[in-house]
């Protein structure tokens, strides 16, 4: 499955898929000057509607924060994927009632359940460009982090004005690496449901074997429901509050999809990396993907072993398991992707070549545009210097129990400041989030198995990070000197840590989240004492990440805007990379060759279930499902062509991370599936493309439809879409 | 590829591919009788000509032994499978001159390398019916050794009288189990030289990881040469020889080969168990394949072991370590292939119960099946009670350097009877073979790692036979009691065997061809002392084993002739088993699908193996061969619609071991390639038919010149066959 983009231990960047002839993650706004090509491949539907934020269908389609997910009733009922709902479902099981094991379906809104406080419902209303208001009166040469300093003041300001009527989310997006500014304001849920889930044999069928591949057979749906205060505005979860009405909600389509179809995906990619230096694609295939591979296994070992024979606490680390198994295969397969071309790195310093010598023959600009990039590389050179340090401390300061201690220290910390000035996160418009998140932590924290995760972290850091890199601060709190290679006496130290420490206690957590800097200083608690130690480091390495980070900010744009002139000059199609903002996505339902001899069929069908079902993980099916499928229940849900349900499908639009649970929209915007994920040979295009392989992988509408009537029975959502069921 | 019959280590029975509509290995003389079906599958010539063993193509099909071949010019040039011409290839390399590796293009007659002195060319020439002569006066009432005996004696006489003339190889033929007994008279060419063999890296690309798979990129052939004496007559090897003229050779389809083309192999395929009872169906998946998959395992690992870092020896195994990878792959294919069917023992099952129930109809007849029936399963019962022995004690006498001497024994033994009561493999018309592989040893042998071999198999004996079935003789051997599971200083007692042995030495082993029985039990060569001692155990089995076969000898036909006239009575195609005799089977070029979502095209492409190169074994490709493809040299065997040369393709016909080299056929009978191979999905097909799956792998005859033309330069071949050439 496409993984969700939140999870603390994944990096941002994350995988792409790409279409055939029309690869590209547009922004809304440049749907009517692509109106040509839509119309070519089908669109009934006049494209200028596709970039009107306040209707049908764009202002249906909403964010989860990490995930993508639609409206599909006037009742605020939420459709996405159920690896997006994954965190309600998990936060609402217990070993006595398994919901992820049984699945759900809420008998009436009643029954219908709280998620995590930390879940949202994003409903994007506007997006305007700020580039003018961010860039005015800022020099090139100027100071890295005074330059930083006033971007971010100005985009604080913005999204401060923005959110002022309340209830609102706003944030700075940054186009093409700070080419393009966009403030996009959001409407925040803050009351979010699980109103039905399939069971995991159904919504995780094939598991992480079949993660990322093809052929498919995964139920990946799930149903939730935004709620809002009785006056129609977002509130914190309240018996009381009432089903929220969006203005649009999606149709899902009664009308039959095949091959060669046209099909858009509208959602929220996370991340691409199409326009990176060849020298950063160089450090990901030879240290960045190799590293975090090693250290995901040893992750997923450490839990396996430190939960084996302990339900409760195999439950508690279900979604992080299933999030690093997610990452741990796409960066593999990233890796694999590559392995498979000639030279990707070549191949990128070739382009850069290309990109140098036509900017040579471009006078002046073309001359301060090769600075820019000369300049550029020599940042990224210098910042990968202490690119082991960043990996192990960062790993080793936020995860856990010790990184909540961290962040309630650094909370303290910029609650003393005006809200203006403080750090990202710690802002009055941030508040709610970590306290949802303070409280969330028990579900998915065991201090057994936290303990042996923090030994795990220690031991990178003191084991990958060169005495040149490391830092006095933790060495200290640790007892070792920068050039020790082990930790003596970590078990017992770790041990003292976390019988010490009452930040396994939610209330002790929300106590210290109103502390201030001192109260925490003169604590006792081992874990605080620890973010108090370490604490100068942080703050000193991010003020060098913030004057490093003006100063690309500086130079970033400029081999941006080279890179998109010399595209242009080519007739290679320019979008910016995906950054988490609301993109649509357009092509055709097919299939693909992945090698010589083999075809690759647009369609999987309930038989493929019955046949790939074994009876052992991940290839269990319920009982009730294969009764179905051999009674032939559902006889409407039926394809032409194919003889059978359509269970999952293949299309060549260009989606990665984020775009989880985007509808899947057929040419008249109807709904007629869900994106869950790519294929692995899409793994790599997230740095570099190629049409023939790339493949997005749907949940086709009819499979869910299928299931809701004759399996599940959720009746009462199938009517409660419009939907008939036998 | 598929499994040469001859190899020691490999049991009888071997997989069956299978046809889609038409499944059945038809005798030459049912074909007339299917007029109707080749002609609806788009055959262009008389089906009466694939009835004639005299005419074309058939009589230029011959058997190499357990491989097929067939001539394809008048000069007597025999074109084959790689894997067939793998023991020829082998004889003639050395560290200093690898043909394996390097190929070798012989450049006249002269040039043309002498293969092992036990290769044989075999030309069919007449099939009669020899039943009534077998069976007259033979009552089902008698004792089982005198059944046996008689049959045997029959069988002898009637294969004396057959080769009398000289030059001749005759077999008596078991079909349908004892229904049908034919006399087939070969002539039997013994001077077969090498003449054109790819490099390993064309003709065993892919190697294991690609045997018995699909997509394939294989350039599995290699030609030899069939010579005979000046008179015309078959004769051993000589300088004086000359090329053997055939009355007929196949042509080299000039027109090409599509997907839904009719093809048809004609060909020696080994052994099918499509009749078999459910018990031993249910023997095969849960007792012999799993045995002998860990058996093999450890075969190979004692080989590897003993290998390592000696190349000479190394390339002494190379042939039997491919036949066990093979074997290994076979068997643990039809394992998967039965884990993957509905409980394969029930089918069998319900289908004997229907047998049984459509016999319980038919009165008096019926009864007297039913009984046979009952009979044959307590027979086939009561010897499965000696199956661990007859396994492992076989093995333990049967294989390196104290199975050279068994024979030697034996063979002594038999000589001082009668030629026509001799046991069958020590008659005189065996002699030249037994000398032959006396002879070839050297070639294949290795005292070090035969050592290890030796204690592999002893040590099997000791672990897996119960106490109940061990041999006192072999016991006494070894000093080692019936329980024991371990042998005392087996170590030493193999070093002394080894170190006291002269029968690694080829002349020795000559010299105790001639000897008697009372000079080789008085002699002191350790290995001739461990078969004197277990002689007696050996013959005690076989007596018992004939008494049995003797008595299942009058029982299977019953069943057989029940199992066919229930089959008849249903519709159902009867074809015999595979005996190795000449079959032909026929049906369409076609892909398949192996799963829900994927399709498996019929056509592989020269694009395909450049994709499939990794520069590792076993996919590594030939330089030349990399250039002439990237050159885009030899149009003219390009492939419409496919826009590349097709390297291998698939078809429906039913093929199984033995049919290895076989021509493939187009409508019109012209050679359009050579099966090589069965895909996965087909190794069950051996005992349960599939016909969506069962698909025989083939190497277009189009690939085959392009690489003789582009890459090997045999132009002095193309020319020979009559085919044009760059």
């Amino acid at each position: 499955m496409r993984i969700r983009l939140l999870a603390a231990v994944v990096v941002a960047t994350v995988s792409a898929t790409a279409a055939h002839a029309d690869e590209g993650m547009w922004q809304p706004s440049q749907m009517p000057q692509l109106a040509a090509q839509l119309k070519a491949r089908g669109l009934q539907m006049d494209p200028a509607a596709l970039s009107n934020l306040a209707g049908k269908p764009l202002d249906a389609v909403i964010s989860l924060g990490g995930c993508t997910a639609s409206f599909v009733s006037p009742q605020g009922l939420v459709v996405t994927n159920h690896h997006c709902g994954y965190g309600a479902i998990q936060y609402n099981s217990t070993p006595e009632r398994d919901l992820l094991a049984n699945g759900f379906v809420a008998k009436d809104f009643a029954d219908e359940l709280p998620s995590d406080p930390n879940a949202r419902v994003y409903v994007t209303q506007d997006i305007s460009d700020v580039t003018a208001r961010i860039n005015a009166g800022l020099d090139a040469g100027m100071d890295g982090k005074a330059r930083f300093d006033a971007i971010d003041a100005r985009s604080k300001a913005l999204v401060a004005e923005c959110e002022q009527p309340g209830g609102l989310r706003c944030n700075v997006y940054n186009f093409n690496g700070g080419l393009q500014f966009s403030l996009i304001r959001q409407l925040e849920i803050k009351d979010v449901r699980l109103v039905y889930a399939p069971p995991e044999a159904i919504g995780k069928f094939g598991g992480d074997v079949d993660n990322f591949e093809w052929p498919r057979h995964t139920g990946d749906w799930s149903f939730l429901r935004a709620y809002v205060g009785k006056d129609g505005k977002p509130a914190a979860y309240s018996k009381d509050n009432v089903p929220y009405q969006p203005k649009s909600w999606l149709t899902v389509s009664q009308e039959p999809l095949h091959a060669g179809d046209y099909v858009m995906v509208t959602g929220y990619p996370g991340s691409t990396s199409r326009y990176r230096l060849a020298d950063e694609v160089q450090d990901a295939i030879q240290w960045r993907y190799p590293t975090l591979v090693r250290y995901f296994k040893d992750y997923l070992a450490t839990i396996e072993r430190t939960t084996a024979g302990d339900k409760a606490a195999e439950l508690k680390y279900a979604s992080t398991v299933a999030g690093i198994n997610n990452a741990l295969k796409l960066y593999q397969g990233q890796l694999d992707g590559f392995a498979k071309m000639q030279d990707p790195v070549g191949m990128k310093r070739a382009q850069e070549a290309a990109l140098k010598a036509w900017l040579g023959k471009r006078g002046a600009e073309g001359a301060a545009q090769t600075r820019a990039l000369a300049a550029l590389e020599q940042e990224l050179a210098a910042d990968n210097q202490t690119r082991e340090r960043d990996q192990w401390f960062g790993s080793a300061v936020g995860g856990g129990l010790t990184g909540t201690a961290v962040r309630l220290y650094r909370n303290a910390i910029e609650r003393a400041k005006p809200d203006a000035e403080r750090e990202s996160g710690y802002q009055d418009r941030d508040a709610p989030r970590i306290e949802g998140g303070l409280r969330a932590l028990d579900k998915r924290y065991d201090p057994r198995v936290d303990k042996a995760l923090m030994a795990l972290r220690l031991q990178r850091y003191v084991a990958q990070v060169p005495a040149g890199q490391r830092v006095p601060e933790l060495d200290a709190w640790l007892g070792i000197d920068a050039g020790d290679k082990a930790i003596a006496g970590l078990d017992a130290k770790l041990d003292a840590l976390y019988a010490g420490s009452r930040l396994g206690n939610v209330d002790e957590r929300l106590q210290w989240l109103k502390a201030d800097q001192a109260a925490i200083e003169a604590s006792s608690d081992p874990a605080l004492q620890f973010a108090v130690k370490v604490m100068p480091a942080l703050l000193r390495f991010e003020q060098e990440d913030k004057a490093r980070a003006g100063r690309i900010s500086a130079l970033r744009p400029r081999y941006m805007q080279a890179m998109i002139d010399f595209n242009q000059s080519q007739g290679k199609p320019v979008y910016p990379d995906a950054n988490s903002s609301l993109r649509i996505t357009f092509g055709t339902v097919r299939g693909y060759s992945p090698r010589d001899g083999v075809e690759m069929k647009p369609f999987t069908t309930l038989a493929g279930i019955v046949a790939k079902t074994t009876g052992e993980e991940p290839f269990i099916s319920p009982r009730a499902e294969l009764d179905a499928i051999a009674q032939g229940k559902g006889k409407q849900y039926r394809m032409a062509g194919l003889d059978d349900v359509p269970v999952n499908f293949l299309s060549d639009v260009d989606t990665t991370g984020g775009n989880s649970g985007s509808p899947t929209l057929n040419a008249k915007g109807e709904l007629v599936g869900l994106l869950f994920d790519g294929n692995y040979e899409s793994l790599s295009a997230d740095w570099i493309f190629n049409p023939a392989l790339t493949r997005s992988i749907h949940v086709d509408a009819r499979y869910m439809r299928w299931v809701m009537d004759e399996v599940d029975h959720a009746e009462r959502l199938l009517e409660e879409m419009g939907l008939s069921h036998d």
